[in-house]
């Protein structure tokens, strides 16, 4: 199979690891929007994305931009050129982002797997499985504590943020109530979000004013902003580290005697990593679902387990 | 959707329970092998098994047989002539199984839903994402304590055996490992099995024989055979709860310096509830694999987790 990453950070440049790793895919190249003499890749050839418009030896295109604008405003034309695989992560969008994507992957005959990292992806069939299998269930995801990509993100959009990130920290009332009581806790009540900032002089207070002012990300939650020195940021805040927790609690029996739970923990050194093996499945997922004849928009919800395994599984009912 | 329950043990009492709260299934019988008159309910209307030959007033029948002897005889036999949902869990003859129940499904046009149960079922569709997901993974499966019906059900088909039940011990040495060591523990040596039998006299030699050399259930365990009294066995061993647990580590980077953990802990106080409540949302599942003309035998790991939502969900993205 042949692959390209469109956009090169952190979840690039770990794709670019795995694929290097891998037998079965090519790396046809790095597409970014930045001075092609500036980025320096792992081994992968570097070209600027206009570049992509005459590319035809591309089978899946994984997107690795930012959630907060980049993919809604890019995704949708790559989508209608190539098949895709995304992270978009701005779990109060991605119904609209899902149709967007359909659209435009149908009207190019692509697949386009969005949402497909650890969350929303993994965790996302985490809730599904818990929801509907434990006889009424109530389930409660945690993340963290660890730094959130599209929150430190969001926040680097700001203007007089020089460099931004955003720990989010479960809150531990909620970590108990969770595996107590069988009941959906708000996500604003089970989370803390802890900023550290680097700004330019001056901007402080409406940089705070934004942060607590941003919709799906800060507005409603426990939100601590700490402005630092570029010096004290660069030490101490790099950690790549980050971890989820989902809770679930059921009931069964005439007088609901009978309790059921689960509970998922999943802790990973480096969140760039892990979130890109999850959407290299992904591709394998796509040469399955072109193969039935599927084309437009597909969440990892909407795709069965066996088609993310083509890749090291002689035989997927060896899991079973 | 109308369904019938065929096979009246814990899981077909247990599916009836759960239907008969549900708003949108309606339950056509309960078909069974022994004399209906025999045969106390929760309220469905009983029948002999025989009676399906006539029937063609049921979209959904559960086979609630026993997987060792009865569901390979069995099964194949009405998934000709019904789709069929069934928790077969013998899980080295799964792949022969699936073959069967996929010729006679075929045969007749209809969807069977095998192996639907939490493990295999639910478990083995987390050890496949756990597997394809995590880079360079080791996973291991841990089960119990708690009563394996497959296990108990086995041994009360020896000759001689009265009354029968095992509990599945995990082993602390491997427990221990698997947490710390990225490394896939063997089975056998993953598990105590435990034996508590009520035996006719004289038949102890036999039937110790025949448990230790008893293919894919016992043969190369820790086993420990117990034999009891009956009053012993009916006050002391009526436990229904059970456990499963996976273990899953990965690493990645340059020099494997980063660790990734998958921990998984279900945990139910009645294990055929549990069981119950997985079996009917593949009825569920079933609607949908006919709506995009589907036909022949699926495991869970051939559905869309989505596809199992149909119930309690409005709107499935709710889940991302």
């Amino acid at each position: 199979m042949r692959v390209g990453i469109a956009g090169y950070g952190n979840l690039g440049r770990s794709l670019e690891g795995l694929i290097a790793e891998s037998n079965d895919l090519e790396l046809k190249g790095i597409f970014t929007r930045r001075d092609v003499s500036e980025v320096s890749s792992l081994g992968g050839e570097v070209y600027h994305i206009s570049d992509l418009e005459a590319r035809d030896d591309i089978d899946v295109l994984f997107l690795c931009f930012g959630s907060s604008t980049d993919l809604p405003l890019l995704a949708p034309h790559f989508a209608e050129r190539f098949s895709t695989v995304d992270t978009f992560d701005t779990h109060a969008s991605i119904e609209k982002y899902k149709a967007d994507m359909d659209r435009a992957a149908r009207s190019g005959g692509n697949v386009s797997v969005i949402s497909c990292g650890w969350d929303p992806g993994f965790l996302s069939i985490i809730r599904l499985y818990a929801s509907v299998f434990l006889p009424h269930s109530a389930v409660n995801t945690f993340w963290g504590r660890g730094v959130s990509q599209g929150h430190s993100e969001a926040l680097r959009k700001i203007k007089g943020v020089r460099h931004a990130i955003q720990y989010t920290v479960p809150r531990a009332d909620a970590l108990t109530l969770a595996t107590l009581v069988r009941h959906s806790i708000d996500d604003t009540d089970r989370h803390r979000r802890v900023c550290y900032v680097v700004a330019d002089e001056g901007d402080e207070d409406h940089i705070t004013e934004e942060i607590l002012s941003m919709e799906n990300y800060f507005a409603g939650y426990q939100t601590e902003i700490h402005f630092v020195s570029e010096a004290e940021f660069l030490s101490q805040h790099r950690s790549i580290s980050h971890r989820g927790r989902i809770y679930a609690l059921g009931n069964s029996g005439k007088y609901n005697e009978h309790r059921h739970s689960l509970y998922l923990d999943v802790e990973m050194d480096s969140n760039p990593d892990f979130t890109a093996s999850i959407a290299l499945c992904a591709a394998y997922a796509i040469e399955r679902i072109k193969r039935d004849g599927g084309v437009g928009a597909y969440t990892p919800l909407d795709i069965p387990p066996s088609y993310f395994a083509l890749k090291k599984c002689k035989n997927v009912n060896n899991y079973l």
